[in-house]
């Protein structure tokens, strides 16, 4: 989901009342971050607190190359991880992920082998359906074994679009939320839903309701469960004993417009690219009677950020043997106080542009190669949009005099600042110690994304035999994946 | 000022609190436009609720041409125009207008001649300094007379934009306000500020007080005053009395940014073009105890909507003897009905496109010329933005194929839809039925921007010599005016 896709962030059909409602009661982030333009570094960074160059989830394969967790990927979380439902364990939380993981689908990357308790939901995209021979369909799991796979047990109309998916989440969540509260037990969910994800879908009621197509109907679905989640917690008695925060992991893929893509709103590019349409997020924090209602705020936030914040509220300390990227909102939410602190757009293992103030400097810029763009089907993570010199579509080092903009009068990021004026001297030697002092403490992790290998794919997940859906799976033949942007 | 340039629409600085609190307040209109990409006829079109090339604001020197109204300008508001306020006078108003005139500056155009009462500001926009040779500066009138000139009595500092005209503008309708108030008159204030008009000025207290440089002082200043109106409505106890309208005349030009120029939002192009930037407007209307708070709507408005609006808000009929183009909103406003009907997007004398419901069909695309486009300092309507067939550089007429965009799953107008598909089919077999009845009942009007003459200029306004501020005109030499785009 994209920056622009909420009402409250200036979506021109404004179809989201539950989420625009939320913002209402809770605190706004108008600049707010994920670690990565992909999803799935950006959630091992939402649930480690640390960018993915340090957790692993990143490729050397090719320069400044985006990677996530295809079925033949070979790597995952690590366990020197450590993650945050693992942390929150300590304090008594019961931890549950509901929709997609991502991090990793082979069995020491299961996430109740990382400190969940509960799973519902899929280790990968929902792409498919697949023919079970070159290619399994991707499997949902139900705790430590699958329950089924998309497309056989768990439908997804590709020419309607229809899926129940999202209300099948959506009770998971509801019933989870209840039991914790009947029990009495703190709990963690992370609700991570895909609706919004090619191939985008929709519940029956929501199909058609959307001025904005298909892709409106999954934004308004979401919209409508986060509002009965919400609502669900005020009925319970414990909203004011819950901390809610919603965001996204990229930009909305613009590749995917106009039926499948969001919007970005007034931002450049989309998903795959570290101008801010690929990474500013929607962002809501909502917890009444503590955040105060109606509340804007401008700090620099990340997902990492969720990490520190929610151990901060259990009362934990962050780990202190590992650099942690993300930092503690509360001060942020509850008393308004700003942290200066930049943001770092990664793409792979590349420092593309960092964020300072309002100032952004791009040391490399990339859109796509031209070899993509220029198929007949071009691939283009900026349509309509080409801005000289910034939206190349080779990589351009501007290592030594990097390109500036001025987030607050350009946000769009098309008038880069003259490299002769003041200004930019002044914002660029400050950014440039900001990197200088990044570099020399970057301890990259293991790449976790270069090898990928169809014999790793789901063919028989734990639980298989009981539903007769065992797949044989072909030879290990480990490659080098590709990854073309 | 464009759709993007308030928080309440996207704005990612969130600048605005006051118009955002009117929006919360009142009711958005979403899906508001004006009546032309540029200043002037946008304003003939607002204050006589019909279109420019019916009321005369249009040039014929060229094909598809903006024109407005600059001080060599030789035509302006023809008598034979019914404006609002000539109207409103029957039912008892007093008219005024603060600010930018705009629909003539020769003495037959005087606003006082065409139903103001009163008038503070100037007759065409505040560019200069001028020599007062080969150019005066522009007069600023108190009713009748001229009271001074820009840059002479006026000040605007283009180095650091400095101006305190917002500030004078405000608090000459405050006082007119409490004038009314307190002689218990009726009133209409047409408050016609234009600090967010290249060259962009603010006052000294605003200077510097934006994220998003100058242009966001001036839109700061102009969120301030507006929220100090209000609040001077209420503390006269006549806010449920009042019905209050926010909205502009054109988009954000994006030819003067970053520095001077505002967002579109998620919209293509910018001021002086026929797409969703250069035409759809933020749009706020403000009644307390009547229109219900916090209220939003889709009805496709339009500037000229105000004049058939605030008609009927004084109990008057819009006159019979013509063809008016706006229609009455008070059932939309207090009643939530919506009325589907057509808009028109006019360039000149050419129909460019017509938007119906959630279709939008070009029947002529063009940004600017290549000519313009290809110089060193090149204007660009567009800037960062290009789609391919779309924000042409060449004049394309599209009548017998007309491209068709869906704006709810493509506000930024960046796919066309398929000729062959059957969407395409009924939705331009439907607009070509309007686009006929619009035709087939059309009387154009006298075009008034098609002569120039440097004899007309703003030599020796009435009241000049009392200020001794007379200057000698030069002989008559009229010619074609000449309109590039």
């Amino acid at each position: 989901m994209g920056w622009g896709d909420l009402g409250v962030f200036g979506e021109p059909s404004k179809e989201t009342p539950n989420l625009d409602q939320m913002a209402a009661e809770g605190m706004l982030f108008l600049d707010f971050y994920t670690a990565s333009p992909l999803c799935s570094p950006s959630r091992a960074a939402l649930l480690t607190g640390r960018l993915p160059v340090r957790n692993g989830f990143y490729t050397t394969n090719g320069h400044a190359r985006n990677a996530y967790t295809p079925q033949d990927i070979v790597g995952g979380i690590p366990d020197s991880e450590l993650l945050l439902p693992e942390l929150l364990k300590k304090a008594g939380y019961t931890n549950k992920i509901i929709g997609k993981w991502h991090l990793g689908h082979r069995p020491q990357f299961h996430p109740l082998r990382h400190g969940f308790d509960e799973w519902f939901g899929s280790p990968n995209c929902h792409f498919g359906p697949y023919d079970s021979r070159e290619r399994p369909n991707i499997p949902v799991y139900r705790d430590w074994d699958m329950v089924g796979r998309y497309y056989e047990d768990f439908k997804i109309d590709l020419k309607t679009g229809e899926a129940n998916l999202t209300q099948l989440y959506l009770q998971e969540a509801l019933d989870f939320i209840s039991k914790q509260q009947a029990s009495q037990q703190p709990f963690f969910l992370y609700w991570a839903i895909d609706a919004t994800h090619a191939p985008v879908y929709a519940s029956k009621q929501f199909l058609g309701t959307s001025q904005r197509g298909l892709y409106g109907d999954a934004v308004r679905e979401i919209d409508d469960s986060v509002g009965k989640i919400l609502k669900h917690l005020q009925q319970l008695g414990i909203s004011e004993n819950t901390f809610v925060f919603f965001t996204s992991d990229n930009g909305a893929a613009l590749i995917s417009a106009p039926k499948q893509g969001g919007s970005n709103g007034p931002f450049l590019c989309g998903k795959q690219t570290t101008f801010e349409g690929g990474m500013r997020e929607p962002a809501i924090a909502w917890w009444p009677s503590h955040i105060p209602a109606g509340g804007v705020s401008h700090q620099l936030g990340s997902v990492m950020d969720l990490f520190s914040t929610s151990l901060s509220l259990a009362g934990l300390q962050p780990p202190s043997d590992r650099q942690i990227d993300g930092i503690d909102l509360l001060p942020v939410m509850l008393q308004g106080k700003l942290t200066d602190r930049p943001i770092f757009y990664y793409r792979g293992n590349e420092l593309m542009a960092v964020r300072a103030g309002l100032y952004k400097a791009h040391y490399w810029t990339w859109s796509n190669s031209w070899e993509e763009h220029n198929k007949v089907m071009g691939i283009d993570f900026c349509p309509g949009q080409s801005v000289a010199g910034v939206t190349t579509h080779t990589q351009e080092e501007h290592t030594y005099l990097p390109l500036l903009f001025h987030l607050g009068r350009d946000p769009g990021e098309k008038y880069p600042l003259s490299f002769a004026s003041d200004e930019y001297q002044r914002a660029v030697e400050r950014i440039s110690g900001l990197v200088q002092q990044h570099k020399a403490s970057l301890v990259p992790g293991q790449p976790q994304l270069n090898v990928c290998d169809q014999a790793v794919m789901n063919w028989s997940p734990p639980g298989c035999e009981k539903l007769g859906k065992c797949l044989k799976a072909p030879e290990s033949d480990p490659k080098k994946c590709s990854w073309p942007h």
